[in-house]
């Protein structure tokens, strides 16, 4: 079987869960890691080859897709159109305000240059997204609900890291379960934010910081924390290790809706991970060989999950998918 | 705005339920139902002009798609590459194990005629097809479930009501929930029929009949009960009316995975509906609305959920999906 090739361009924690989800798929390798990091001091959790980021040249021909695995603030914006330009991408590009100029400029570059590249592919934007699209269109007469958590908020413990007296911290969001059954129940509740999420949060402060101060702060942050119930737990540098190194993160998509003869529905996808991105690094695979296969096909530009018939993400042929899925 | 011509044919519980579901969708309209009954005697749940089955022919470019109906043993079978040769069609077929028979012969015919048929829609096999594709392809390594329920079987309640002495049944097919609990804790077990699914019978007994060899002839019934702990309810006519005359169903997919790190995922999609065939229905009307686009484009021949991209199946644009969905 010639395998399809695949090239991994950052290597943090995204990085890594690839290298371990394409290892769970017998018709994909990965061919290169490229960093902007100095190869020699990567250290990657199976055995690959490591380059420069500016050697990726060298391999045009030789990768059919690249997984773009840098963060959606800086990173990818730029990198995205750069790499579509001599390679087939996938990106989890996630902000959402930006979706629509991001694929703009994808979109063009990707048809110039003869290359398709996949954007915002991961769980949220990703599955999540399927989930409200399929719903809304099979009941378009009811309302969505989108809940995350419990997990792990990078942004959200990043901001507490930056309030002074703060050593460490990590934050989690967590789905309010009583707004949570409202919505199960039919009840088609207007929820504001603070109804459908609370922040909990686990600060390590320095030593001799004013933790009342601290708690304050967090507690006031706007955007962050301000429109939140938010929970502030002090702890001891060694109980946020033990205790609070994972990345889980999981939530809901719900639709509850009505047929014009009055009678209920109630649709619900949800998610369960201990490691955010090792589950995202899986979907950006699958999503890599449904690129492959459909630059095969002559396809160019960008699309996005909605535009990608499920079929292309399998490994199997369409008919063990009809035998043995359908 | 140009609408989507849609006709319903077979007028049960199923057709009732499309033109509840197209009046909820303002880009398509019904042009007419057809019946092997007498039309006169045809009464529809809103207005709608009812023809003979023989007068379709007569429809050809009035028609943009028709949605058959009818039952998967008998009706489709023989109904859908008929109706395939002069119109573009949707159907539910369900019958598992004849899947890659029906769809060899309707690619055949659709391709010959120029028509495209999309089978198999609705939510099991259809959303809960995708869920297990979908699924599988982005954590491949770890072990699937399906449980229906808590709803009415029709083929089981027709069983029941063949058995001597009994007037009239309704079953439900009943998840065990342990079971689904096992599943959830991400313990992978090997489920037997027996220990994912009870069987609930609500019977009433003509009067006289004996009501033991009735139980123990349900229990013992080969295929439908033996398999299952069933319990067996004798009520009156009354109460059955009251009480059970609705067609409620649900059911779960759900897909316990984990990563070659060996962190663990739960992904679960579920569904509860208060009628059965009115959400079918709602299924059925947005796959109809994709073979419409995907028929103008040119495709031919026989697709199932798999083979179309999601954002075939919305009324709302491209860059409104990636706006408000993704």
């Amino acid at each position: 079987m010639e395998k399809i090739r695949l090239g991994i361009v950052g290597y943090g924690n995204l990085g890594r869960g690839v290298q371990y989800a394409v290892s769970q798929n017998k018709d994909m390798e990965i061919v290169a890691v490229f960093t902007r990091r100095d190869p020699a001091s990567v250290v990657t959790v199976l055995p690959v080859k490591v380059e420069k980021m500016d050697a990726m040249q060298d391999y045009v021909g030789k990768i059919d897709v690249m997984i773009l695995c840098g963060g959606s603030a800086t990173d990818l914006p730029a990198q995205s159109v750069e790499v579509l330009k001599f390679f087939n991408t996938v990106d989890s590009f996630d902000t959402h305000a930006k979706i629509p100029e991001y694929f703009e400029n994808l979109d063009k570059t990707g048809k110039e240059c003869g290359h398709l590249g996949a954007m915002s592919i991961g769980w949220d934007p990703g599955l999540f997204s399927l989930s409200r699209l399929y719903f809304e269109a099979v009941s378009p007469n009811g309302n969505s609900y989108t809940f995350w958590g419990r997990g792990v908020s990078q942004g959200h413990s990043d901001a507490i890291r930056r309030v002074a007296g703060v050593k460490d911290a990590k934050q989690y969001t967590v789905p309010v379960e009583s707004a949570l059954e409202r919505v199960r129940n039919g009840e088609n509740p207007d929820l504001t934010t603070r109804e459908k999420h609370t922040r909990l949060c686990y600060v390590v402060a320095e030593e001799g910081a004013d933790r009342s101060r601290i708690e304050q702060e967090i507690k006031q942050m706007p955007n962050y924390f301000a429109d939140y119930d938010t929970e502030v737990h002090f702890i001891s540098e060694e109980e946020l290790k033990r205790d609070h190194s994972g990345m889980p993160h999981g939530g809901f998509v719900l639709r509850s809706s009505e047929s014009a003869n009055g009678n209920k529905f109630l649709t619900e996808f949800s998610l369960k991970l201990d490691s955010n991105p090792e589950f995202t690094s899986g979907v950006l695979v699958a999503f890599a060989r449904a690129v492959y296969r459909l630059a095969k096909e002559g396809r160019t530009g960008a699309v996005t999950a909605f535009d990608i018939a499920p079929k292309y993400l399998s490994s199997l042929s369409d008919a063990e998918q009809r035998k043995n899925l359908l």
